[in-house]
């Protein structure tokens, strides 16, 4: 392929005007183009699967914020895995499976440099989900290294049926650690037990969670990995143990409304417990993602590890999907297969 | 002294009903009694000096809060240096110098085991200052332990004309880091930067705090140790930097309302940052005392630790030197002496 006219049509999800509050199907608008020709160093990428984030969320807001902003007209961002179309880098072959931030569109042409190449012989989804930085990678980090989780701390795990949360408390359990999970509904709060063999679950709508979960950890908890913030948060530093720690992961609670943050207003159970609140982001170990993804794909190759999957079918599907994510819709991994 | 007429007067500060927002006259009675006769094990105690603490106002609530509750008719809680009258217990002698927990009173009947003797070579009030438990050693721990301040740091303290603050200023320039001192009025920022050496000082009642920290502190601050809470922590986690601690010793801006504690509304700048939010109380320590006593003692007999005093004379002065330190009308320590 070297000639313009020979190129693919790219669909793809552009931003239409900045986010206040719930995303929502006005926000974006889906534009067809020719794939752009890739020049010196760079890959025409065929986007097989796209990860639906909460990051994606913070980035369309008309303020600084978490993450890097998506100008009004700009491609939305997303993370995902393709395969190599067209490749004018070294070390990069046509049929090559990458992994990297392609965008919410179904060719990309970018740097070689942004992407890596992945093992072919695993679902292309592994690499978003189980295996994925802004998933398995982040729970690993955030359990791990951030929490500190040791063999018997209880650990109590905030959106615990979302992609993250699911490895939260799956690498918790492998751990050794007793686990809790917080879920909407009992639908969820099921799946956690049942499925993926949880300590306890509670379902935050429908329960009185500081009850339920003083009866599950009356000793309260090591360890709290929070991805929700609000109300959670305080009711976890209400039974956070003596040097317990308060992992900050995300605040999906606060993202529709990032000027009236609501903060923690029981912080002061820290000082009274000797108990720390630490945050992170994926980025901060990226020089252990190496050590980490081999522990993770040990875990997935032993049945240790296991990522449910809701798939959105097609490109127009992903502005319903990310507001999906928002409406806590989604168990595991939320995905848009172009 | 033997027979119980023989025994001196007793004058006491007992709480009168429990407080809700600002501390007042109205909460305090004083009391007059025959000093009660130690028991065995017991030691009756002349006070000599008695230190006013923010600690002291939250055990005045009705409710559970950071410390034990006075009942309404008790004496208030209060640490103090005082001399030994009679001694039914091995190891005291009339004439020694102790410390501990003599309550808002002139003589204290109490055990022994809740004592400790100190060097009457050093003025009692040290004991409640560069070397008190609630001062010198919170601030040690905090700064050293929980905030790990090295040099070369760039550190904030909050209520750094206070007691606790003006010690961690000390021990922070002591450790060879960059010192930001807080505090309200220009005569105290004056205090900070001509009296105790800091790099900068910041009149938060008198100046945009954020905009002062962000010229004196370009690449943000290390390590901020907060006794105030509210907006102050808020603008010092805006400005904390990758890895920075935030030592939360105290809420002082929160102690009169603690149904309603705000919380910091940009705890999200954690894991923007990787940095942590820790607290602690000095009881945590306690394995410690005798180490960082040494240190404290060794930097005050270098000259490298000064604590101001401002002085209330007579028990009957104990309820307005309370309601002073919540009005922000003290440099250093603030004692009574009765």
């Amino acid at each position: 392929m070297s000639a313009a006219t020979n190129r693919p049509t790219n669909r793809k999800v552009v931003l239409v005007k900045h986010v206040t509050g719930m995303v929502g199907p006005e926000h974006f608008r889906l534009e067809n183009e020719p794939a752009r020709e890739p020049g010196d160093g760079e890959l025409l990428i065929k986007t097989d699967t796209l990860s639906i984030d909460a990051f994606i969320r913070t980035s369309l807001n008309d303020e600084e914020g978490l993450h890097t902003q998506v100008p009004v007209g700009g491609t939305i961002v997303a993370l995902g895995v393709g395969h190599v179309v067209e490749s004018h880098a070294p070390g990069f072959a046509p049929g090559d499976m990458v992994s990297g931030p392609l965008c919410a569109q179904t060719y990309a042409t970018m740097p070689a440099a942004m992407f890596q190449k992945v093992d072919a012989s695993l679902p292309p989804a592994t690499y978003l989900g189980a295996l994925g930085l802004t998933t398995g990678l982040t729970a690993f980090f955030g359990i791990r290294d951030v929490g500190q989780v040791k063999p018997g701390d209880t650990v109590l795990v905030s959106a615990a049926a979302g992609a993250v949360g699911c490895m939260a408390v799956q690498i918790a359990k492998n751990l050794g650690a007793k686990v809790i999970g917080l879920a909407g509904g009992p639908a969820k709060a099921a799946f956690l037990v049942e499925t993926l063999g949880l300590d306890g679950a509670i379902d935050y709508k429908g329960e009185d969670v500081d009850a339920r979960l003083k009866a599950l950890a009356p000793d309260g908890i090591d360890v709290f990995f929070d991805n929700v913030g609000g109300e959670l948060l305080d009711i976890a530093l209400d039974n956070i143990r003596e040097r317990g720690r308060v992992v900050i992961c995300g605040a999906v609670s606060q993202y529709n409304d990032q000027k009236h943050v609501r903060g923690p207003s029981l912080y002061l159970r820290l000082a009274e417990r000797y108990a720390r609140m630490e945050g992170f982001t994926v980025m901060h170990f990226a020089a252990q993602y190496g050590e980490a993804f081999a522990q993770l794909a040990a875990w997935l190759a032993e049945g240790k590890l296991t990522m449910p999957e809701q798939v959105n079918e097609g490109i127009d599907s992903f502005p319903s999907a990310l507001r999906q994510l928002f409406e806590g819709g989604n168990t595991g991994k939320m995905l848009v297969r172009p």
